[in-house]
């Protein structure tokens, strides 16, 4: 076996002695540190939650990454590259010890102009939109409180925005990055779009992201909304007719079936306003401006706006109904009922609202309907599923991501942690050989990507 | 008859004398001041190019336009309300003779914020964006710079912009309108939208609107340029996968089949570049930061780019491509060559580039394509069509509206000078009804909404 635990060790332990002048992290954060939030998946728990980093290093500039980086290629430690830990899919988890390279020290903003923003990948994303001002980033998760411009270019997909902007990976959105290889005498190269797409979404397996320059979204005033439905077709219908309104100018729609929004009231229950328990609710993100409008649409779809926050309310009330959408929803609604899990989906546009229907109508409450209205990497408007899933085995599990693929919706499954897995066992050929110039020992996080490796035994099965 | 064209005179000579501190024109340029491009049309030319107003009035404030139409209504004259006459389906030519009351010189921005602005009707858009720093118009026509926002609202669509908000009649576009009845005693309402659009493409002629509040959008650093193909479906398909590009924010995307460029060169030899005789060609506006992934865009497609400005450039050079699309194209193309007319159509969301395939194969060389890419009302991608027609005979002209309309394409009759007869002969019929509200005794514009008046006979048949 290549990777002996104990030489691993041993090596961190001579790493950490050659840097004092870098941060190392030895004691029980080391822990925290090396996991996400996997734990939405019981089967992703199951095989990541006991791995451990054997060192954390948190670098604050360039030198001290180049310093790291050339030592662990000397000594052949793999490296794993860490955000914020946001991600859930185990992007950040070392599946074989080593260094974790928390980037989030590394987080200035390096300029900004109107409509471009380029950042060290460590930036919070938060706080690049606080450095811009009247320009937000195109596209983020509902982390982006805490989460990194770079963690969401190596393991994430896009979010809030992508009903304008579509996911990340749409050509416009990322502009450019700064890579450094990893070698004992690191190189740092500029790659510009296409080019710099190789690097998103491979978890940080195929080159050191140092920084991105990415294109940004003029920022609005949003006003934050619920809207509740007694019926699950009017509150589809609405969602969908608002998400395509050209007037209408937002930043996200989201629709969550009942009883998800009584979930999410436990963890929040200011959020409830006048919202019925047993609702059907859409949360959105709406230019204010457009507010007359939203009324109009919202009386003639028989809904009841039940929460509304002005701009200059959400900014001092330091809440924001952002952290109830996407993979927030999973997280306050798992907190509530540990016997739920998730499946993600991809509906076909212009078929998704009929799509949605007909599987509310099949699956009935086992499958606790989340989506999310956005553009397609082509632009043409769908939804998104992040469904609940009542958890009762891994069979039936399966069954019924099966009965979605049965019903024209692609499933990204959640519940694996090698690159491929996620992607429908397809990847760019073209990532996996940039990873030849940019990590010729292949150093960075061994086993995350098994089209690096075809040696590599195929993953035991998930049982997914 | 009701219209006594004597007695109306006798009335105007009248009124000229009873106001003589407004600034009323009586001489020569009444003639201009009574007409529009309707020489568009060798049809509309025919039936509108005779017709006169017996005096135009030029109001600066709103209590000179109360004194006005308060005069009028009790001296029982004709109305026609006049923009800047860029429209050209005869909106603002008076079929009755009486006053036209041209509003460009009632044209102050009465207040803006970030993305809304209220201004009086006679502004015109190139100036309004001018006093809205960081904002401007969502759609505009590619008269914006001598157009008014009256006029837009009174006669017009949308436009460039339309690729992103959809027709200026999409909900959440118009805010409000501020509007003055037709009576001895003149009363005005502040009406909000959807109220407020009852008012909207017809003509002047169911109120007189003094104010409107609009949304704006902001106002990003647009590159322009002109991208060529030798192949009539690359330059389709590129222009679509353009105009749906999430990450691609543009303002502009503009379809125009050989030989249209060439007859463009002839009326801007500037625009040439290097583009070749026979080309098909696209002109687009292009948030500036998006130029990398359009030219990546254009060599997938084998397009070259042939003219290339950048905001600054378009600004100091005050030369704008907007300036040969939409209805600019016709007028170019007519001047260079009188043996062309158009006509409009409605492509169907999804199917617009295998109709405008089919029918380019169809009509070969008789059909000169012009296509604007643009969000519908519900914010479905497609385009619309103002394609030249090489003009043989009235029934050939109606053929090929037919061959369109059977392959799915809707024709809005460029032809027609009566509102409903340029909207397929519907109407709203609560446009129709508010117009007992504003103008009870059927001044304005007399004629020209035939829905008002079921006594009036039919109009002659158009030769379309």
């Amino acid at each position: 076996m290549r990777w002996d635990p104990a030489v691993t060790r041993e090596r961190c332990t001579r790493l950490v002695q050659s840097l004092p002048a870098i941060e190392w992290i030895t004691d029980s954060r080391v822990d925290r540190l090396s996991q996400d939030f996997n734990g939405f998946s019981p089967v992703l728990k199951r095989q990541l939650g006991h791995l451990r980093a054997d060192v954390v290093v948190r670098p604050q500039t360039e030198d001290q990454i180049r310093a790291v980086v050339a030592a662990c290629a000397r000594e052949s430690v793999p490296i794993t590259l860490r955000g914020s830990g946001t991600g859930n899919y185990g992007q950040c988890v070392p599946l074989h010890g080593g260094v974790v390279i928390d980037l989030s020290a590394y987080n200035q903003l390096l300029w900004s102009r109107p409509g471009v923003g380029r950042a060290q990948a460590g930036i919070r994303m938060l706080e690049m939109d606080r450095q811009t001002p009247g320009w937000e980033l195109r596209c983020v998760p509902s982390t982006w409180r805490s989460a990194t411009l770079g963690g969401l270019f190596g393991g994430g997909f896009g979010g809030v925005g992508s009903i304008n902007h579509g996911p990340l990976a749409s050509p416009g959105n990322v502009l450019g990055v700064k890579v450094m290889s990893i070698e004992p005498e690191p190189q740092t190269f500029e790659l510009r779009a296409p080019e710099a797409m190789l690097l998103h979404h491979v978890y940080g397996c195929n080159g050191l992201v140092l920084e991105l320059e990415v294109a940004l979204a003029p920022a609005l005033p949003w006003l934050e909304a619920i809207v509740c439905f007694d019926s699950f077709d009017a509150a589809l219908e609405f969602a969908d007719v608002l998400a395509a309104a050209p007037g209408l100018v937002k930043k996200n729609v989201t629709l969550l079936a009942a009883p998800i929004p009584d979930l999410l009231l436990k963890a929040a229950p200011v959020l409830a306003g006048g919202m019925a328990p047993g609702s059907h609710a859409v949360f959105l993100l709406l230019a204010e401006y457009g507010e007359p409008a939203l009324q109009q649409l919202v009386q003639a779809s028989g809904g009841r706006i039940s929460y509304r926050k002005t701009a200059d309310e959400v900014r001092q009330g330091k809440r924001t109904i952002v952290e109830y959408t996407w993979n927030h929803t999973t997280l306050h609604a798992l907190k509530v009922d540990p016997g739920l899990t998730y499946i993600q989906s991809s509906f076909e546009p212009g078929r998704h609202v009929e799509q949605a229907k007909a599987l509310r109508k099949l699956l009935g409450d086992e499958v606790l309907v989340h989506l999310e209205f956005l553009r397609n990497l082509q632009g043409a408007l769908t939804c998104a599923g992040l469904q609940l899933v009542r958890y009762r085995s891994d069979e039936r599990l399966n069954e019924i991501m099966q009965i979605h693929r049965e019903h024209g919706v692609a499933i990204n499954n959640p519940h694996a942690f090698i690159v491929e897995d996620g992607k429908q066992s397809r990847i760019n050929p073209e990532a996996v050989a940039i990873k030849r110039r940019f990590d010729p020992a292949g150093l960075l996080n061994p086993g995350k990507l098994r089209g690096w490796a075809p040696q590599h035994p195929p993953t035991a099965p998930v049982g997914l």
